[in-house]
């Protein structure tokens, strides 16, 4: 048996996963999920039934995790020490793996669905404040940085950087020098073309 | 010096991070915030503006942490590694992270704003689907489990349990049985006490 099992459907966010797994260099097996005809495994694993969602085999049991975001770090540490960050970058990884699951998640996919906060106070009570800030902060990360920690590429980069890359190929964020830039720097990566690379530009 | 700085308001989510600091028993200094004379300082570490934002001081130099969810697991990385989960935990502690910094936050945000996804194609284009599907997985996590890791404290309670628990007291998250339960387990720590416990009931 293989060391994970990734849950996955090639329209959706579990080709991220794939990317991760593919960087981690890890022992993985596909369990394709149709959208129509969803297995239990899949509700076992993640009772909102959302791919991508990853089984751990271990000698002492399976782990399950979910959530795109977490499947990318927990990669890292079960089975790609190399991709985790430094002392010295884990201030950098940490907030910019919350960043992109949190308000830029929040962000984009608000804006795409046509609702933005209103005025001030709107803006106050919506974790992310303005879609506008938000691409504005993530154009300037990557003015002097390479990759989210700066020279070189971690796991943070699969997952930050999908966010990128989608939103500048779907047209959801705006496009920026840097973030063209550094998304020209991921679409470049072997684990990325064998994963993502599918996905219509 | 103190080892990190707070960018702290009362009235805002830099509590979290405050229980975050108590929980680490870590050696820190506030510098208060003011919403309408916001210092430069905090630009300087976080460009949206927003509390909480830590500085970590090293004799390398500083790093700062924005994201109240990072700001938590970074005090446990290099703070309070016995608030870490361990192996066994890591693939809930990361999920759970993930997961009420990305869907929870977003469902309460949108339907406190007056904002849900319409219908089966908006659940499926917004990344957490529907707020009761969200709601019902926080309460059922905590119907066998005291802590998100199962048995055990981790730092991912902090930020987690805080979700739960401003959701419970501002009536954003439905009051389920075992979200009232572990909610007051964890008001019953004396560093939530002298942190979280000023805010009104």
């Amino acid at each position: 048996m293989a060391d994970f099992t990734l849950f996955f459907n090639p329209m959706s966010r579990a080709l991220i996963a794939k990317w991760a797994l593919e960087e981690a260099g890890a022992d993985y097996a596909i369990f394709p999920v149709e959208w129509d005809n969803k297995p239990a495994e899949l509700f076992a694993a993640n009772p909102l039934g959302k791919v991508p969602a990853l089984l751990h085999h271990r000698p002492e049991g399976d782990l399950a995790v979910s959530e795109c975001a977490a499947i990318c770090h927990y990669l890292a540490e079960t089975a790609a020490p190399a991709l985790l960050p430094s002392d010295d970058e884990k201030a950098d990884y940490f907030r910019m793996m919350f960043f992109a699951a949190g308000p830029v998640e929040a962000a984009v996919s608000n804006k795409a669905a046509g609702w933005v906060p209103e005025g001030e106070r709107g803006e106050m009570t919506i974790g992310y404040g303005s879609f506008e800030r938000v691409a504005a902060m993530l154009d300037d990360w990557f003015a002097e940085r390479d990759y989210v920690c700066g020279a070189r590429f971690t796991m943070a980069d699969v997952y930050v950087g999908s966010q990128v890359d989608w939103g500048l190929r779907f047209g959801s964020i705006p496009a920026g020098e840097n973030l063209e830039a550094y998304a020209a720097r991921l679409r470049e990566r072997p684990a990325y073309a064998s994963s993502m690379g599918a996905i219509p530009a």
